[in-house]
């Protein structure tokens, strides 16, 4: 790898972050919090005092192109530098004592997981709400591609290679040819989105800070909240739609919406993720509406309806926002949700999991292999939508599939010398490693991660980065050969 | 699927049964049991009068071949009529009254799962507790194996189809050219190991039947005990050594034993499921003495290794008999026993679970994927022992892969319906599929699976079927084209 090209990106990116801490800076100024400015612009300052040097010393040559190796450093390094830089807030300002804490309140921000270690959302000043929730909209659609719609450069092979190594997903598509491009078109897509979702909250009576806030943590399918009673606190069955509906878009592949605005709806119609998912949303609520009428925990349907909607599209979509604690729910409804985790959303959204379109090719492969069984002689190869997808791919997402399982089961092994029970055990590490947000038992929607040990948090910390990068730049940084020179 | 050599291979193994309950039946005459003769003697006579009409109406041609659609469907309906037939003797004894539960018996009992809904073993008559420990003899080798072993044929692809579809693992070599020779050497294998573990358990001073009874249940990798107290009864270090050498040794590919007898030594050494085994082994007591002991459940190093190595090889080779009360360990202990309920014994042998060799081709897949995106250019194949595997069989393991974590959580989804905890849950149904015996929570060493519904239990029966034919032979008799008659 390039170490000098690494470190140029890397500083660019905290500089970015630099820049974006002056947004909460005026949000505390506007709210008087005088003392919270400082803190930002002390921590911008510092950050931007450190890295501009660095810049200057790395210059990069024009002829010097980024490679694939270059582009997972990146990616892993960056989302590392962003969430240690994105702790400082919180930690300088002694809103967020310990160091751990603080990072991991940030690392579970910016990979939208949403898992927190507060007790007391509301202690905290409103620049520092600000600041926590936007990081899940700068981390929903990602650090690279933000560094690389924003920041100027004429290479197109690079902005490109950061991408993929960003959202290594199987149905990575580049919507135009060159990546700055695709990367201003998903921006603009995202900003738009969550603008409307804004107006949205606002006709529903939510005042302008909260809608804002609530916006960043659903665009980014996040979950961090402003209000200790969640989305729960406005109590409102129109606000908690909006979110809802909010949040199942957000959970959508972003090609949908430039297939909408570049008027394909054959692409659209033809998307057999957007099917499976929407369908898998649709049962799911009939099946928990039904469960838990029939143990009694809501006496009417229009009730089952609205909890049931708002917890199944936060979960499936890894948003994590909670408007009622399903920790309480009946066995059945809790393993819906517990399976829900792992699905995940679509690829190319915002949202965490294993991803609807993977478990697809998985499903299709079995279904592929079983039938290739009993009629030997037959061809099947296994369609995505209307291409066939190649043994590449197919294998691409078992291997996927096999390195997933590994990663949960060391993580759930540290997790447990923790001796919490293994509901909460395996919970935390579902949750964590699928960027969702709340689990079941100690970790469920009324409680939070405080009580964990600081080798379970940093765990988790990692877990989360695992999910949110698609854990092949992360074990890639892990080879010693991505460190020692190519002697070959 | 030729539906006459079915009927009549089905019929076949039904009169086999038969033929071997008149074993317990001889063990109830020595104990002077008369009542449990007559249950076994007239359900033996009355399954023989049942089957000798089908087996002379559907004699098959000497020029009708087997094919695998065949095997696989002997496979299924056999497993499936010998749980059905098994069950008699203890619902028409009264002995177990209730016919679900008696089929959960006699179906854990032949998959060598060794789950029970017995609250009182003892309670039972001797030849009732001898036939169900001759069970798990019966089924830890395979039913077909027995059949092919015995039974006289000529048609040689016929027996190798057959044990195809019992034991479709990855690793299934013919030990030599002919199917029924490859059956005798395993049941003479399997006998004289059994015979020298009663023979150890007579010199360390447990009385010939529960010796005999004990090897039966290990042999089978299957659990099932005579005593409440289960082998902890006899409250002695040597017996529990024995016990726990065999159940590792029951858990080895049986090829080892042939290699042994050949005198192969270098295949031995070189055989990297072995050493994976052994060491997974050994780690696990290690940690887990070392946890038990830190959490103060154990206060000398002696009695932990005792109970660390009987539990561990008792769950990894998925025995399922318990001298400790594993529930109440730490939960690091208790995570790492759920890991290797997964991984299971080595293909090959009569224990269960996902098996060693396939999750070595799995790592190994895993590793090379890796080092391919690093090293693009690079010729990357995986390897077992000395041969380089084919695609198609690490794509082979990765089906089975996404099958088994399908058929788990769906099982898990209707197991919820019983609305027990989430903990007992997921081990009911990963002690079920994998084979074991005890899991955790409600299902625990010191509790059983009486109070479940009987949607449960049959769900779970299903699952120990699965999990014994390895998913495929059951999968594919659900696939309509292996009833309908090919048109192509």
């Amino acid at each position: 790898m390039n170490k000098k090209i690494v470190l140029h990106s890397l500083a660019q990116i905290a500089l970015l972050e630099a820049v974006l801490m002056l947004l909460p800076a005026s949000v505390s100024l506007y709210y008087k919090e005088y003392q919270t400015v400082k803190v930002f612009l002390l921590v911008a300052a510092c950050v931007a005092a450190l890295q501009i040097p660095i810049i200057l010393l790395t210059k990069v040559k024009d002829n010097e192109n980024m490679n694939f190796r270059d582009g997972v450093a990146i990616a892993a390094g960056g989302w590392i530098v962003i969430s240690l830089f994105g702790a400082l807030p919180f930690y300088i300002s002694g809103e967020i004592p310990d160091f751990t804490n603080a990072f991991f309140e940030s690392i579970s921000g910016f990979t939208t997981t949403g898992s927190s270690i507060l007790n007391d959302v509301e202690a905290l000043t409103k620049g520092m709400q600000f600041w926590r929730c936007f990081t899940h909209w700068v981390g929903g659609m990602g650090v690279l591609v933000l560094t690389v719609a924003i920041l100027p450069s004429d290479k197109k092979s690079s902005s490109l290679q950061l991408m993929r190594a960003e959202c290594p997903g199987p149905t990575v598509e580049k919507l135009v040819p060159k990546g700055k491009s695709s990367a201003l078109i998903l921006y603009v897509i995202y900003t738009v989105l969550s603008l409307t979702m804004v107006a949205f909250l606002v006709f529903g009576g939510m005042p302008l800070y909260d809608s804002v806030c609530t916006t960043f943590a659903t665009a980014g399918t996040g979950g961090f909240g402003i209000k200790n009673a969640g989305i729960g606190f406005y109590n409102s069955a129109y606000l908690e739609g909006v979110v809802t509906v909010f949040m199942i878009m957000f959970g959508l592949n972003f090609n949908i919406y430039y297939f909408i605005v570049m008027k394909r709806f054959s692409a659209i119609y033809k998307n057999s993720e957007l099917k499976m998912y929407l369908t898998t949303i649709m049962v799911s609520i009939g099946l928990i509406c039904a469960n838990t009428m029939a143990y009694g925990v809501y006496n009417s349907f229009s009730k089952a309806f609205r909890y049931s909607s708002f917890q199944v599209g936060s979960i499936m979509t890894s948003t994590g926002f909670a408007t009622a604690d399903f920790d309480s729910w009946p066995e059945f409804s809790k393993t819906i949700l517990v399976l829900l985790m792992f699905i995940g959303a679509c690829a190319g959204s915002t949202g965490g999991g294993f991803k609807v379109s993977r478990v697809l090719i998985l499903v299709r492969t079995a279904k592929r292999n079983l039938r290739k069984l009993l009629h030997p002689k037959s061809v099947n190869v296994v369609k995505s939508d209307d291409k066939s997808l190649n043994i590449e791919t197919v294998h691409g997402v078992s291997c996927y599939l096999i390195i997933y399982i590994m990663i949960f089961f060391i993580s759930l092994l540290i997790i447990s010398l923790n001796n919490m029970d293994f509901t909460s055990s395996f919970t935390s590490v579902t949750t964590c490693f699928n960027n969702i947000g709340p689990g079941l038992g100690k970790v469920g929607p009324t409680c939070n991660f405080y009580e964990l040990s600081n080798l379970s948090k940093y765990t988790l910390s990692l877990d989360m980065l695992l999910g949110r990068l698609e854990c092949i730049p992360v074990l890639m940084m892990l080879a010693p050969s991505m460190w020692i020179k190519k002697l070959y």
